[in-house]
């Protein structure tokens, strides 16, 4: 059976659609009252290792503001957490680990998991969602990049810098390179099990590669992007977000990734000449504008829409919506996308 | 009088050096035993408001670890209390403001204030540092960029994401303008007042314009920006450091600044493109990167400079220094640059 909604496929592909396809990061998340009577009800992980549960979550906004692709409902970091970290998610105040790799030591303590039995609980999710779907959109299926995930398992809880992952990583490059070398194969194994179980299309998430000069997002983290890239671009398409990373749109794009998603500080016809012709760009509305009055978003996602011009663009947001955007802004979002028609 | 190093001075001017000059974002502060002695007695803005404390502090890092300019040691916010805004400065919490600005209305509680009356402290604290260098090392003044100090008056703390901020310029442009002007107002004659008690060089730092969109970027920050710079521009070399913004170094370099500042997410030889070659450039070493072992930090500055090239360079961290850098490694930095000849 096919997708009834291909928008997205045939976009990161470069085929030519009636439409820009819309979906946004984070739909599947806290601005959505339905959301919040499960988060009420059910701890993060609990929700994320529930099938049913991440299944409901993950179509929610498929249903109540009409997106053209669903994203699965999980956390970057059930990855450490397979590797044999302790996560916790403290809602409002964010990811905290409690004993966090600071030697070469603290590796003995990490494993490449068998996904299957580590992770499993994502694959039966997915399964569900795709049966649940019914092929009306596409599902994306995700990760974190090894370095935003060292960040993370290094610095122990977020940062404004990561001034100690960076540390770790000038101090003790062996031993950084020898973590980012197994969190790639962890993800490698993992995003591979997600296609199998059935996701359409594999987001890679590097929400802290802003943090590096280029030199430093070369050999920290698009070294290990690449190799995860080269794994899976020939069973589904593949999307690189690299927030911030602007400055390596070119290198990115020649990993073969099919889309590359951007942020709302760089003009979408920078964007453009920077990654060339041969790849997708998906964003980049600014998050915070989805605050602004209806009339407002729907005169600014036009502007968007004209300065990507036709083709290969992704209308989303430029990171995560934020909890507190009106239900009716998002869907004024994705409504102004599907309205439009190119001059 | 005439300084005895004028290395900054001549640079900002761009003429030809003997050498590249260097100084340090926060170079007064944290990472100082010196400081943190003070600090255990004084409060915040006890030792920004006593003109002998902030004279030691100021002048420090110029005992203690060479640079070549001098930097007042105050904060962005002394200007919203001047305004009118009660603001804490809570130490390791950063600036909490407990009656920030929402609504037109509260608009009226604020003021453009007589600066000699409201903030003749950092004049006096000018006046005594010039006395105290002794003409070693210029002085170099400074202000938050109305953005940024409008960050702060509305999100009334940090923010990673300033959306409440940005949602009041969303919804109530008019009376963001306003209160932005306001700022501006005050700001020029903070600068001024700043100039005429002895500030050799003025620094306008807009750490959130990053935030930003290129578009809201021009409306929202530059805009104001350039009347300041405007405003300054005759009397003492300006540098604009708005953290983030590389898409806007060719309209700030147009604003006719001296100095722009750039982080270390841009590579020299490409901000240099767009900046142009009338302006000179200050940055851009990863403070993070103040972590790696001495030979490191030695082998990476060098790489900066000639990256960067002779002339209209001022060798400078791309973001405050961090507090946990060993004394030691922050002298090896100035130390690198003071020694370095270009090939």
């Amino acid at each position: 059976m096919a997708l009834q909604n291909d928008l997205l496929l045939r976009t990161l592909r470069g085929e030519q659609t009636e439409r820009t396809p819309v979906w946004m990061m984070r739909q599947a998340g806290r601005y959505l009252p339905e959301y919040m009577v499960l988060r009420e009800k059910y701890g993060f992980f609990e929700r994320c290792q529930t099938p049913e549960l991440a299944a409901e979550i993950t179509i929610q906004p498929v249903d109540i503001v009409g997106v053209d692709a669903a994203i699965l409902f999980s956390d970057i970091l059930v990855v450490p957490q397979a590797m044999g970290l302790e996560v916790q998610l403290i809602e409002s105040k964010g990811p905290f680990l409690p004993d966090p790799i600071k030697t070469v030591d603290d590796l003995k303590r990490l494993r490449v998991p068998d996904v299957e039995e580590s992770l499993g609980y994502v694959y039966s999710a997915i399964k569900l969602i795709k049966q649940e779907l019914n092929e009306r959109v596409p599902l994306i299926g995700f990760a974190g990049a090894p370095w935003t995930l060292l960040c993370y398992m290094v610095q122990g809880k977020g940062s404004k810098t990561f001034d100690e992952a960076k540390a770790f990583c000038y101090q003790q490059p062996e031993v950084a390179h020898q973590l980012l070398q197994m969190i790639t194969d962890t993800t490698i194994a993992y995003l591979k099990g997600q296609v199998k179980a059935g996701a359409d299309v594999v987001q890679i998430f590097d929400s802290w590669g802003g943090l590096l000069s280029p030199a430093d997002f070369e050999n920290l983290s698009l070294k290990y992007i690449r190799q995860i890239v080269a794994a899976l671009k020939d069973e589904v398409p593949t999307i690189i977000f690299a927030k911030g990373a602007w400055h390596s749109l070119e290198t990115m794009a020649a990993t073969g990734a099919h889309g590359l998603g951007i942020d709302w500080c760089i003009d979408p016809k920078l964007a453009r000449q920077f990654a060339g012709n041969n790849v997708t760009l998906q964003g980049n509305f600014d998050p915070a504008k989805l605050l602004s009055p209806i009339p407002v978003i729907e005169k600014e996602v036009k502007a968007m829409l004209a300065a990507f011009g036709p083709g290969r663009h992704i209308a989303n947001l430029g990171h995560g919506i934020l909890p507190n955007v009106p239900v009716d802004h998002a869907r004024a979002f994705v409504d102004t996308v599907k309205n439009y028609v190119h001059a």
